[in-house]
């Protein structure tokens, strides 16, 4: 096992009913002029705005709105929200929707105290060292930006999709209540579920030994994740359900999963060209990628997948066999998918063989390598794309 | 699932050599005159305070010391610790040991602000606060203290033990080093993990449905700690089955594996009697007790120790006779802790029989019910007691 730092500050709030906690949990974490961001009408519509600004309202709290944020959030209404945040004296962002709108507030939260250009902390230019404060009230299942130190954001001038990250714009509190991820179509909600598994396949394909409680930490959520996703698309009011993979999605990106190993998130990598290139939504560019990239790496490490196999899928070891398990694995995976209603592969997502050398040339590896499980060159993405272009069950 | 908060602010630092960050730490979380808390001879002797004594020194920051904390750890002591803090403007408790060491610091650091006895706070008179900050060098896994927001002390006068707790004394950050445990005697080893252990099965027997992940999150600590405790009782130096134990009992006790769900701390509760009374090991203690309560509660949900069974015990489910694999499965449960070196009745513990009124008397029911999974009369109590004393494989 590897040494590590794990620092969670968020304080989660979480359960039916929640979000008219709002107003006292700003108050509690020090706000004062708050920034509400959001996206769409579904959070107008829904009435959870109304119930948010009364909560505010009752506890005495100056705020301004922001809506507009899209998925795949842009740096344009980032810059947006920097103007309004220092024209108005804004000390705290608070998010009320998914991972999208969340990390748009977080990267207004960075880019206030910061005398440069925010994009400076996505392209690796600077390091974040200041930030205002966020909060979220979440209302999609998928990203676990409420319980994370990380954001992503896409350049619209250029297609660019980055993340950056620093404990300092992890949320202060976040509210989570199920009940409001009800009203989610099944395809929403079953391209969240791709995505918080995938945060935690992520860190479970490691070359660090001896981690046999984070292993079984992925295991668990995983697992879950496996068992509540197919109730919740049968039935999408099943409050129980939803509970569930909320949690699971939180938990999964707090990294409580993930400390004492090297990690390895090139599926994320290479998945967010797809969603950068076409505007589809990452979960569903996940489903494609994510076990294309599971064949290309297996034989690296055949036991883990094997693991994998028995542990997540219960399926039985072919102990003459591991690598038929493995592979048997990375089929229930396929399958599991399919089950859910994503895609898995090119066509069904909606993207083209064509344009490969265009995503592998976006990756931008200029000769160089990537990854903690297998570091892959330009010509390795190139292959687990194609793997992904024509999978099949 | 039910609502809940889970906000477990505190800083973990694991690793080797990571007490050398003692004196930066304490800095970061505004500490400036410390109150260095430990046990006895072995922090000495280790040369471990000296290391920390060191990097206090080159952060310049000022400290005192109070050693002499014993197993069970007294309100006595606390007393001492509180007139000392006051005296010197003590604002920050650095606690240097295992559990009881941590549980003293944490009860001095809420008497120093009090007008009244810290003890109120134990007897249910008053509620904390306020406290100064406590920050942790773990030497023992095993209470969890590190990382939970509660302490247990026993008053010296009278043999009582009992617990208190705020998230005000949530420890700021606790230093994990897997290392510092590797000196620890089999035994005491085996009795920490008995101790993780329970504190995973109080959460795991509920009657809260549709918890699956947390269900999932207790079986994979529990799961861990089966595999790694026999390891690390074979060859106490093995620093990756200590680092996996370690974690593990830090992340059995931080609440994640219990969220969302009633819980039921009868087992602890039962066992705290037996420690104050004969002054044996916690850990000992509850692996007489633990099992005793299973046997006695089981009927209550026999699918649910079935569960247990199969998914942590890896036993097959016998479908004709789920009631079968339950008993298997406490069964296996009680052979673990004997493979590991722990009681597993009164007599190997060095309790009596015939002390069990004073038991159940000590234990104070006065005619009420206790529990959350079952609740228990005194005469339950007493029933437990007894299945505990005759206890065989």
């Amino acid at each position: 096992m590897n040494n590590f730092q794990f620092y969670s500050s968020t304080e989660f709030v979480f359960g039916k009913d929640q979000e008219s906690k709002a107003g006292a949990l700003v108050k509690k974490h020090g706000g004062s002029r708050v920034l509400i961001h959001f996206g769409g009408g579904s959070v107008i519509k829904s009435g959870l705005l109304d119930r948010v600004k009364k909560s505010l309202d009752e506890s005495g709290i100056f705020y301004l709105e922001l809506g507009g944020v899209k998925p795949n959030p842009r740096d344009t209404l980032v810059y947006e929200g920097i103007k309004i945040c220092r024209e108005n004296n804004i000390d705290f962002i608070l998010a009320v929707g998914g991972g999208s709108t969340i990390d748009s507030a977080k990267s207004i939260a960075m880019g206030v105290p910061y005398d440069g250009d925010f994009w400076d902390f996505y392209c690796g230019k600077a390091q974040i060292q200041a930030a205002l404060k966020v909060a979220t009230i979440l209302t999609i299942a998928a990203a676990g930006s409420e319980g994370s130190p990380d954001a992503v954001i896409t350049q619209e001038s250029t297609g660019l999709k980055r993340g950056a990250g620093s404990d300092l714009i992890r949320p202060a509190f976040s509210i989570l209540n199920p009940a409001l991820t009800c009203t989610l179509p099944a395809y929403q909600t079953a391209c969240g579920a791709t995505d918080i598994i995938a945060h935690v396949f992520e860190r479970y394909f490691t070359n660090t030994t001896e981690v046999e409680i984070t292993d079984r930490l992925c295991e668990a959520v995983i697992s879950t994740m496996i068992k509540e996703t197919p109730r919740v698309i049968a039935d999408p009011n099943n409050y129980d359900a939803r509970a569930n993979i909320m949690w699971a999605g939180c938990v999964a990106h707090t990294n409580i999963v993930g400390v004492g190993r090297e990690q390895d998130w090139n599926s994320h990598g290479i998945e967010h060209e797809l969603s950068g290139l076409y505007d589809v939504a990452h979960g569903a560019g996940l489903a494609v990628i994510m076990p294309a990239w599971m064949e290309f790496v297996m034989s690296h490490n055949v036991m883990r997948f094997a693991q994998m196999a028995t542990r997540i899928f219960g399926l039985p070891m072919n102990f003459e066999n591991p690598e038929a398990t493995a592979k048997e694995g990375i089929r229930a995976f396929r399958r599991f998918l399919r089950e859910i209603g994503m895609p898995i592969n090119f066509e069904e997502l909606g993207a083209k063989e064509e344009d490969i050398p265009v995503l592998v040339e976006k990756f931008g590896l200029n000769g160089g390598k990537t990854g903690g499980f297998v570091a892959l060159s330009s010509e390795d993405i190139a292959s687990i794309y194609k793997i992904a272009a024509h999978a099949s069950l």
